[in-house]
């Protein structure tokens, strides 16, 4: 196998061997085979793409390269969730919960923010006490005791995935439809669950902006999740606008017991439910429909918030915190963005407001970036509602006051109002669609 | 300008503005720019193409990433000439002298061969003295007193090539139009000269098989230097098979200078009258016609061979050799090559022959590699002869007999013997398009 080959082959729209597959991807991580031949690579699959055999042979074969986890030691059915990644994303500190009193294991590991989206593990962080760092082990066993734990990732996990990814970063080919489902697939195939409900990101601050990218990129996942013999589906799910009104670390946090308690935004909390209805249904707990009730009931019932609390202080947080939320120490700074005009909100730039969250010091540009837990902001306003000047349409929380004014400008230029009031408001959907192996069956 | 921006612009085919160009171009020979950005930049080339303009831009730059040449000191009209890379295309040594002699000065810089196209320098070098690394003053003398000059590249000249010729070697990226057109032209217009006449050789053993992508690439370096304010046009020549009968370097030198002397291969013959007459033409000395006819008569009646007689000797040669080509030392062994069928030669492979012939210790496969220069092949039956089994079809010359096992089976595979005489013969051009900055002038 000479590198040179397989790049021209793809270049010319040929098809990979799964043997070419493997050898690519073992010289890659083996450092045989250089960064700019890897580059043409993937600026050659970006243009031809991958049929849908390459696309499983080269998620099986970077799943392959490190670790793989055996999750056999936790009984039960094991279902892990995975978000494309959005603003005020918080779904897995509802679901995973809420899945797991109902019986199905959650082992799940979760990755850090970067850019303008945020990640599990830097949210679960700003709980007191609360480790992410946690060895196989003991993961298992509380995965046992109380049905679901969230760990970082470990290990030699996927080391493919990594240098794959950081190469991608800088070479323009993050955007490719193969490319971003073998990633993503590769993890979630080595992280070893039984089925993997895909939450499928759509919209201005989603990675996929079209509908019709995101069910591609779904059914391709799907389809690997199948070909790797996982139960699998996906739900393409609105980020047009953020999700929830909390954006920056402990606020999701809080927005996340709020929704568990019964009381969130009306958004999240069915976004959260449907989610996890899937996750239900595909652990064999019955129809999408009759697990939609079970988990609304353990919603109303706070059996969802107990085994949240169960899983922080089993994994050494303070579980206080997560049944008296007020607890949470609030950013020493506050400040509150007005709306300049009178009219109606037609758009909220996901994206837009995740960059303001990250400029407050809730996220991080570069992976070695500190962040602030508690800084962030609560949209007071959200997409559909009516403003007049100078009402309040989002508080922004920082630990330094310098870092308003450049944020509050973001924040303001992310809201979009109509000044006229009768300007037909476009009907946003929650869930777009949902994405078996038999096909998509559009909500 | 970074450089992933400008990866992304022309992913999505947009049009790198010269500022843009000039920044990556330098960047990249600088070492700011990493080798796996510029290869996922070529990859987005090939597919994207590039405008005129960019060509243009990129072509410039290239050449002014090292030294320029400037030729003010010599004096008249300064023609160069350039193929495209050939299996035994040995016109450099006749078109040079004969232009020359009749008033234009050829002030040329020529290359090495690499795999299986010979170079005009490793040509030179069979010829005893003979020097090719000569500095820039006495560079312009020679030319100055004798017409002509042909040296190797010297100095820092256009590094920016260099460096991304090695890259597109390694990345499957070097058949891409507008990357080969700058790439060649950068030299060119890099070399001084104030016309360029292109010789792009079309076929089988050319780098471009196709006629018409032939015509394109012609047509791009043509607009290129007309861009860059040179006069240059460009000849369509076959490479379907080997230009005259020799391969090899001293082989060749033989042939250029019987071809000199008025009676060289007929094939030979005409495209360097043909390439001649347009050197002239540009440089002001009469229409096409009456050029290509003071060519012949200047072939007919010695000036030319008299002309390289002189370089030769002004470049520290044995002119002896020149005029009595007997004097080449032969290779110690030779070894007959016979048809082992009876028919007609349909097709002679000249990839193929150029391959056998650097078996034979003519060619190198690396940089590094030397060359023997009294290796090589003569074609002793060409295209449309009629064989019988065993009638010799080629001789090959080595310094070391097990060198023609191997060369021998590929010089026969490379010979198309069709078994049924009737079998009508495709009808070969030697020149088949002229193209200049008005158009293309179909033969």
């Amino acid at each position: 196998m000479r590198m040179y080959d397989l790049i021209e082959k793809k270049k010319q729209g040929g098809t990979l061997s799964r043997q070419e597959i493997h050898d690519m991807v073992r010289g890659f991580v083996d450092g045989d085979i250089p960064d700019y031949q890897m580059a043409a690579m993937l600026m050659a699959i970006y243009f031809r793409g991958m049929e849908r055999e390459e696309t499983l042979g080269l998620t099986l074969e970077m799943a392959a390269s490190g670790d793989m986890v055996d999750l056999s030691a936790i009984e039960g059915i094991k279902v892990d969730k995975h978000s494309t990644g959005g603003v005020g994303d918080k779904t897995t500190l509802v679901i995973g919960p809420l899945a797991a009193c109902l019986g199905v294991k959650v082992a799940k590991m979760s990755g850090r923010g970067l850019g303008h989206t945020g990640g599990t593990i830097d949210k679960m962080e700003s709980i007191p006490g609360l480790r992410t760092a946690i060895g196989r082990e003991r993961f298992f066993e509380i995965v046992n005791e109380t049905g679901i734990a969230v760990i970082g990732q470990s290990g030699n996990m996927v080391p493919a995935d990594k240098k794959l990814y950081a190469l991608r970063d800088v070479t323009a080919t993050v955007d490719s439809i193969p490319l971003i489902a073998s990633s993503i697939m590769s993890k979630k195939i080595a992280a070893g669950s039984d089925g993997i409900v895909l939450d499928v990101k759509t919209g201005s601050g989603a990675f996929m902006k079209s509908l019709e990218d995101s069910i591609a990129l779904a059914k391709e996942m799907v389809a690997i999740g199948t070909g790797a013999k996982r139960r699998c589906c996906a739900l393409i799910t609105d980020m047009d606008v953020p999700l929830g009104s909390a954006i920056g670390n402990s606020l999701e946090v809080m927005e996340a017991i709020e929704t568990l308690q019964g009381h969130g935004p009306e958004d999240l909390t069915e976004v959260c439910l449907q989610l996890c209805a899937q996750m239900l249904s595909m652990a064999g707990k019955g129809s999408a429909d009759a697990c939609y009730a079970m988990a609304r009931e353990a919603m109303a019932d706070k059996r969802g918030l107990k085994t949240l609390a169960a899983m922080v202080k089993a994994q050494g947080g303070d579980e206080s915190y997560i049944l008296n939320p007020d607890k949470f120490s609030r950013a020493p700074f506050l400040c509150e963005v007005r709306a300049e005009t009178e009219g109606r909100i037609v758009h909220i730039d996901a994206a837009g407001c995740g960059i303001a969250s990250a400029m407050l010091g809730a996220g991080r540009q570069k992976k070695e970036d500190a962040i602030d837990h508690c800084a962030g902001i609560r949209l007071n306003k959200k997409y559909g509602d009516e403003v007049k000047k100078g009402d309040v349409i989002g508080t922004l929380y920082a630990s330094k006051k310098e870092l308003f004014e450049e944020a509050s400008k973001k924040l303001l230029s992310a809201y979009t109002i109509a000044e006229k009031r009768d300007k037909a408001l476009e009907e946003k959907k929650l869930i777009y669609a949902r994405v078996t192996k038999d096909g998509v069956e559009r909500m």
